[in-house]
């Protein structure tokens, strides 16, 4: 893919978002990963959705985190995004959102627990929650730390399995093997989360999908024959 | 009717379920019967809806499950809908979603009573929910065995009278005379879940309605005069 | 106006009400009275919205309930129609829907308490909820009977002071001086109701709105400078 | 800005409202405050939103409140308006909306907590409610007296850190430097209540958000680089 291509693919990945609903004003963004995993296009800060072009999409350097082509401000949380891409291995999209549901629940400080085969579809166990910031890790590099703190409550999982993140009183990200596959992430987060609030409502001790449902679903689509670990 | 038109009018119905508002990405599906009960036609898997057209539903056997017809790959819920061909008379179309209301109820593995007229007038009583899978069930013929809890719930239950259910953990599973009218019978099944949600939520103890109002309901869609039992 | 205006009006103000998302599938219609209050248009039964014409707005006559003009079959809901306009001056049009919210507190069985001047502007005081209709009652004359639990229920109320009424473990039918104001009344029912549902959430026993504030509200609507009384 | 080009500013920003679908039926209204601070544009009472135009839009005298320019009646929450503009320096745009989750905390007597990201970027600190108007301030000159308890409740808040306000038993409303920005906080406002009803449901005790998240947020929109003051 060429930096042309990956400008288009992560321009149209942005308006994918905006037309599933999951944008309010500006906020939210999303990236893409070169091939070789060198540079990473991404939104360009204060750009409105409706005249977004793929030019305009930031080329940033995942090494130095600092811009390499483009005439515009990368997002604000570009930080965030870097750190991400080289942490997670696997992992070439990702996408940050304020929907209103996953929102809720980084709020509530909750993980999303597996209440059926929706969630079990796309996350591999609950959606984990991070800690909160400390005040120096708010006061010095608020985004980047940010990206650290999602890395550390990745420690002992998957990101190819677990696909998505909430941080602890803002919102979440959602990340896939490219830009389009982590919009997919950050819908199927967002309608989970919406079915979730739901269920407990009706049944607030209803426990979690059983193990080997969970292990059905990863296995159909991660398994030996499906895309994890290739790209 | 012809295999041309069938095909149509299941393009059609799936195109519908879309414009209803009951799709997210690609969950979902809709299928139908031909007149003879021989073969139905299926929305192909991983197609996306804008481009969808009548001849890429794939058309299955009903007593082999084999695709006679089409070159691409039929949904992958294709067996539980030809189980349910199988087994319920009357039943002609058949639509799968994971709509977030219906899905919520499923996940809390709760019925939705009938709380008023707005359900009376599609289920004639609660809409039912499965048990879960068993171990062995889920890895051995998972979509096939979907179909048989769907079937062993409606042991002692008419499908022509209640034509939808709930399948614990999964989401909803809704059927009527044909393509069309089970995709009716879904959007209805996700707004009474939806209005019993904030029923439960102002008077978590209200009765259902009482059993003539019920009937009432039932015997102006279903008496003599109207299509239960015909085609 | 003539019978083919008040055609065109009733026809407007059921696509009006589809345009303010308030009907799901062909649930809901409007009709409209003649200024001499002899006939009233209603929505045909079974004519999906987009297909709809003026000239299918069937005619009905308020004395007799027969059709007097048009050859479609009237809604299955003019009975109830009928006898408002009948027991109820100063009302000319009637909307009856299955929304969500309003249909929630219907089916809960609840009024729904003025929480606020959203509510005030347009209800003076709760929204009141019929008794549920007896076994007689619904296995005779379902739809008049329907009407006569309405009328029961305004006994002490003013039907234009309070346009709108929720049918016990049915749903909501509102009115208005004009068919367009009955469907300006169903809109401003549907948004109180989800606020009221919020409200309840978040402050379980907070009052309703003071009398004086409620009488504010009225008064700037239905003064001797306001149409109440006229048409 | 010239008064035509302040028109222009209020129309549009007027119709964005409604494009952000925060207007049920006619309910909201947007005014915008000319750059020596003299008059203001406010939308005209009763003119439907999609026959809006720049020249409706009336301009009033912020010392006199007196219709200045224009031909039409002034929305009939144009004395809040004008209280506000005298009172709050920095404030040169104001949105008043019905908007359903905001209208809720309003009705439910609470202030909106700060519980995440989303909420601290918009709002510095709690969105608060004022105290019911008394029976005389609703019977001696209600819309300015809505003002008024407004102001009384910004006695120890600055109203550019927190540009927006519940009005008890009423609704929101929101401001910013100019007419689209009180659109854009009335939007944030609007989203953030909705992502607060779900949070108390999901968490009922959750803290709000530490002061130090406040203020980062805080300080990266209104430091010494950012509009505050300024205008």
């Amino acid at each position: 893919m060429t930096i042309e291509q990956l400008q288009e693919a992560v321009c149209q990945a942005n308006l994918d978002l905006v037309a599933h609903g999951l944008v309010t004003l500006t906020w939210g963004n999303v990236s893409g990963l070169s091939d070789d995993r060198d540079v990473f296009a991404i939104k360009p800060s204060g750009v409105p959705y409706p005249e977004l072009r793929p030019e305009h999409c930031v080329i940033v350097s995942v090494e130095t985190g600092k811009v390499v082509q483009g005439d515009l401000k990368p997002s604000s949380d570009t930080a965030t995004h870097r750190l991400l891409y080289q942490a997670f291995e696997g992992v070439g999209g990702i996408t940050h959102t304020h929907s209103p549901k996953g929102t809720a629940f980084a709020q509530a400080r909750r993980e999303i627990p597996c209440y059926g085969t929706t969630h079990a579809d796309h996350f591999y166990g609950p959606i984990p929650v991070t800690r909160p910031l400390s005040e120096e890790e708010i006061n010095t590099d608020y985004e980047g730390n940010t990206g650290h703190v999602i890395i550390e409550r990745f420690a002992d999982l998957d990101p190819v399995a677990v696909p998505g993140v909430l941080v602890g009183s803002h919102a979440p990200f959602a990340w896939g093997a490219h830009a389009a596959e982590s919009v997919k992430n950050a819908v199927a987060l967002e309608a989970v989360a919406g079915m979730a609030i739901d269920t407990l409502a009706l049944a607030p001790s209803v426990p979690p999908v059983d193990d080997y449902l969970l292990e059905k679903h990863y296995s159909r689509k991660h398994g030996p024959n499906a895309y994890y670990g290739q790209k």
